[in-house]
């Protein structure tokens, strides 16, 4: 960390600066420059993270150099993780891909969308038992007889199975069923939450706040990590801007930007950015060149029924079209993605 | 809800669209332009809320009309709300001021600080028991004892006592100290957590998400309404911008856009939006200017001191001189500030 | 500037990296941390502005700590500095208030609003000549007809006249009949505009781009002062943000944060802001009790008839009515606004 | 266009808005439903650019249903545009690219650049004669003589000339010497600017600007259309995000969306985008990935001796290497990038 003081600053209010920095048992390195000074901090700075610097006279402001979370940091970890979900695993050479509807609807709409992404080549069935949504007065989802579809979708096609979690209780409850849990966006920095997924052991899916930078998401991803829980998989998902012609507008460069700053493995989400499913296949192939490591994608047997999202989904067709464009982009990059062949 | 057809779409689609609306007890009204063709939808559209017309064949778009929340709308109820909260009325003549620290860290440092807030004419002491910080090595509060030293201080001074929530378990906790459930930024779109403060009667300080609309924040307090609880106050705590100089861009221009559309009152935050204690006061004289029922300020009486955002902290003396400067603002909008005479 | 070292660089980089800096006349002072190698730069840094530090190799990145002006800076002059126009004195004591209409149609349309604007106190006509709208299709003014309007209605009624230039030309034709250029947010960053307007000796109001940072818009300022005009108004008129409830959104919170950084005077503008005329008089008080030196608004005759931006003209009554309340927020503040008794 | 009523309106109101379309020439379609009046307007809405409606009684809000802009739009000319530059076809199936330094720096320079980026591969000559600096202190670039050396690097290699004009000045100097005219993102709606190039018969490429929306960008081409000037070719450039990691977004996610709404051309910059070079590689292949005609590359024989974005510009071997990826892309796709093989 830095501190630079006011440009009219007394030589005496440095010196108090760094009287206080060495109470805490830190190192001071000053440069004195033709209009201001500066203080280098030296030593374990979490220290003053609680401490208000800048409210002391003659500072005029903190500049941090290095980033704040460290478990989800590439300096930390500078080799890629892969995090290991039942067998399958994200973040090595294979592009995964999870597939399935926004809602759970009914047990004929989840077999038939699994039986679908999984003759497609997905590896993950998604669906949402608990959806939040915007309007308390829209659908809210299936809740625990959801959950028991997906297990049942998952002995049929041994798909592994991914849900989003928004409460303790709907954790202790999918605990049960599912083999990952997804934050969604909302709950980026509900710090609460991330840290009952951080105690268990499952494997976490974390998507990016609607406006969170990547500091702050993989300061999330922090969260959980420093419980304990180190299987945490980041997913871009569209971030606010003042562009109304897309829902969101899918940030595709946060994804080499993300790989240069952590270990953890990214995957997309064309499927919510976008809200329009003529859009997914592009994006997804600009994912993929980007270098994520997989996809989240929307497929509905159904879309015109679909009882939340239909206009983003895919039908089984086009997801089978987008998995084959997919397959030979992967190929490119020296990367897989074990496309089955009929 | 408008549809509006394709350019180039047949007028079968457009039947056929006609068909689903009616058949789900809508009303239909079609108007042909030269290029394109359009649907009015009449009666209750919240039956469309999860059917996907977009997807039809030949529909362009949707064009909502009607606002998506009803109890929070002023067209539901077109007088100003007044939210009493153990007898200090939120949203009425009087401007209404909470103040205190970000985070409680001592018996003395809160009871200091509540003395002074009181003395300035402050009716609500803030304080944060549960701190939701970016990073998960910052001071994360002092819990329930937290809350027992603000139970005190009520004890002593009288103020109004209101403190943030983020879990069930911090609800069930709080639920016997304070006066007022403060629902924060981060966790505004937390649908599980509003419907937790939804059905408790305490009333509810409803922050503004970070890069939430005002539809977006109007739809949260629908959720703690939908529950029965219809003591909501909103405020107002900066949204994020591409602007570096301020931490977040406290956005005044909302508060009487706010004022047309809700019945709600709805407050200011000037310390959290800014991060800086030097444009606290000015920023506060603008709020209540553009319209706001109160403010939320932070006061520490040692901010080189303070464990969390000491450097937006305002010490007691120059919180007694916003107070001042208020009532003077107040008295021309024909409002009033009931500021203590020493 | 510092120069961060990246945590694994080699202490040769670091020799290399001080070896160009010297050569260039610059002095270095080195800080060893336990996990990066900062460099402190010391002397005149404007010899960096084209050498891509950046690229030497264990480099990690450049932390500027002054700011890139020099002329608009409150460091190179700490007092406010007040422009005179033709007699008028923006950033004293007094409140200005620029009024009139968006787009000049006709002698009788400007006529009745200046006089209409004068009576109310207000001390500049503004009007568009030379009007940039989003659509070639829009009226694009009168250009030099209307201006002879201005120059009239100057004649008649002592209000200085203020009009926006887009070319070149325009600024030839302006100059003859108006008392101060207003650039556009439009143009903000057409440099060459910036340039132009610099070699005048007229007064320039410098409107704020719709997303530019405050660095970059007293960069602006910079480039018309390094042409040697030192008469420049800031005017802040919205920021584009995601919200949609208005057009724009009004950074009143831009104006304390201006006046810590620049000696300029700044005036705002809540009519195209916000482009609906209810929200302007809330916005008006918020700026001036935020610390503006002054509004521009826009007024019409009869806003229902305008050629461009009906919705947010004030018709002369209601702008009445805002001078007078402008009026008592200024007293408070120890400012005033003349306004005439009748 | 359609306009809706307030909830609270009167018949009258709604008879009295119908009354001002039809004496425009408009047709009306009234559609009542249970809470609000909405009136469908039918005819050439341009009329009503300039007519207030807004402000009738009654009138709660105007929602357009067509675009703006009218031949840049796909519904006016529903195939995809080629424009032909000196011979070189974008939009067509090759992709197109366009590399060199962003400022020309001296002949050498230059004429390197030139061999490397024919060598890999590219059809266009990049390179900055004018550059819009944000500081006045930067380098300006060398103006005509720049624009010789450009002129001479084409007779060496065949390349297409393209370079940024910023003025009527700069117009005609530049009409001598290059093929294509850039509109930088900075003058996107410096409609004067707009209107020059509009005028010449030469190829325009329109930089996105930085906050400007789709429909924005779109009617700055319909400028230059409507002054008979088709040739345009759209570039994204990065857009202006909270994020600050890089120093623009790339909006990839605007590639699919911009062809679905315009038969023009569009390229992407992820040099410019993104300031880095390391991220230039990845953003390229998505960019391609996701549908662009082309792209805009920094080259740059010694990036680290630049006078302008260094940090951004590759090397001409990494630059080789960019080429031969994109082109495995391409051929993906079902395009070609016609690579020199040596």
């Amino acid at each position: 960390m830095i501190i630079v003081m006011k440009p009219n600053s007394k030589e005496e209010q440095t010196k108090e600066v760094c009287n206080v920095l060495e109470s805490l048992g830190l190192g001071v390195h000053i440069s004195k420059g033709k209009q201001v000074t500066i203080i280098g901090v030296i030593g374990d700075k979490t220290v003053l993270n609680d401490v208000p610097i800048e409210l002391m006279p003659g500072v005029e402001k903190l500049v941090p150099i290095i980033e704040s979370y460290k478990l989800a940091s590439k300096t930390f970890k500078p080799e890629s993780s892969v995090v290991d979900v039942d067998g399958v695993k994200i973040g090595g050479k294979e592009i995964i891909v999870m597939a399935g509807p926004c809602a759970i609807e009914s047990k004929e709409q989840l077999f038939e969308a699994a039986e679908a992404v999984k003759k497609a080549g997905a590896q993950f069935l998604r669906g949402g038992a608990y959806k939040p949504r915007t309007s308390p007065y829209s659908f809210q989802g299936l809740e625990e007889e959801g959950l028991k579809y997906m297990a049942e979708a998952k002995a049929r096609t041994g798909l592994k199975i991914v849900t989003e979690v928004i409460s303790h209780k709907s954790i202790e409850v999918a605990e049960k069923y599912v083999d990952m849990f997804q934050i969604g966006a909302r709950n980026m920095q509900n710090f609460y939450l991330l840290r009952e997924v951080g105690k268990s052991k499952k494997p976490v899916l974390l998507k990016r706040g609607l406006s969170a930078t990547i500091e702050e998401w993989l300061n999330a991803a922090e969260y959980i990590m420093s419980e304990g829980n180190y299987n945490v998989v980041l997913c871009e998902r569209g971030i606010r801007t003042f562009e109304t012609a897309t829902r969101n507008t899918l940030d595709i460069s946060a994804i080499p930007v993300i790989k240069s700053k952590t270990h953890l493995p990214v995957i997309a989400d064309p499927s919510h950015a976008t809200g329009k499913w003529e859009f997914v296949l592009p994006l997804s192939r600009a994912a993929i060149a980007a270098g994520a490591d997989g996809l989240m994608i929307e497929v509905h047997p159904n879309p015109r029924c679909a009882l939340s999202d239909g206009p983003q989904s895919l039908t089984p067709e086009k997801f089978n079209e987008l998995c084959n464009s997919i397959n030979q982009i992967a190929a490119l990059l020296d990367r897989e993605y074990k496309i089955h062949k009929h």
